[in-house]
């Protein structure tokens, strides 16, 4: 569905102010078929892998580790403030922020947090293709 | 080209202090079939349009100001540090920064910073699909 409506700039850390859930993003615009989403972050997310895309992040604020599994082993990246990185599709994953962090994420529109397969899903984590802003 | 080799997050404080020219971005990572760009930039770009995607620009540093040229008229969006705004596809635009500034781009890989149909190129103006970091 494409709006003609015009849109405004939206400030990330607005949008950040408007909602309080961790691992529960919010859509902030999209760009062709692809979601910019944001989202608070502390403690671990889940393993978890996307079959058929990439998953792009970018640290706003705080300081994000991601756990890979890869075909040479199990190792964990840390992303500080400003910070990008790119998980390959097909890579079982785990987000964990040491302490309270904001994410932006880009991926495909209708792609689930907790990916196309997944452990058991904690109660703190909001399996879900993105909520619009409030 | 996939590549197999375990890569690293980057900086995109280090990035930026890898060049110097400005309207010139440095493509950090990919995204499927999207590169994710950095670039410095101050003063005019130039009208242009892209005719098959939508541009997302992220303001990492300063404020950048983009004209656009929309069925209802003329109007110029302002992005501060922090902000988002995604430009349609076939939207007729011109960036312009008053002062220094850096910002990150998402588009499609070989996405011409000048886009398919745009005013003469100025000598400032780099018109590429984007340069790798060194």
């Amino acid at each position: 569905m494409e709006s003609t409506e015009p849109t405004e700039p939206i400030s990330l850390f607005d949008a950040l102010t408007s909602f309080d859930a961790l691992w529960s993003p919010r859509i902030v615009t999209t760009v062709n078929d692809y979601d910019v989403r944001v989202a608070k972050v502390e403690g671990e997310h889940l393993w978890h892998t996307h079959d058929h895309t990439d998953e792009f992040f970018l640290v706003i604020e705080g300081e994000l580790h991601i756990s890979l599994r890869e075909p040479s082993g199990e190792r964990t990246v840390v992303l500080p403030q400003g910070s990008v990185f790119t998980v390959p599709r097909g890579t079982e994953h785990k987000p964990y922020a040491p302490a309270r962090a904001a994410i932006l994420v880009l991926e495909p529109t209708g792609t689930l947090t907790v990916g196309d397969r997944h452990d058991e899903i904690p109660d703190h984590v909001d399996a879900t293709t993105g909520h619009a802003l409030a």
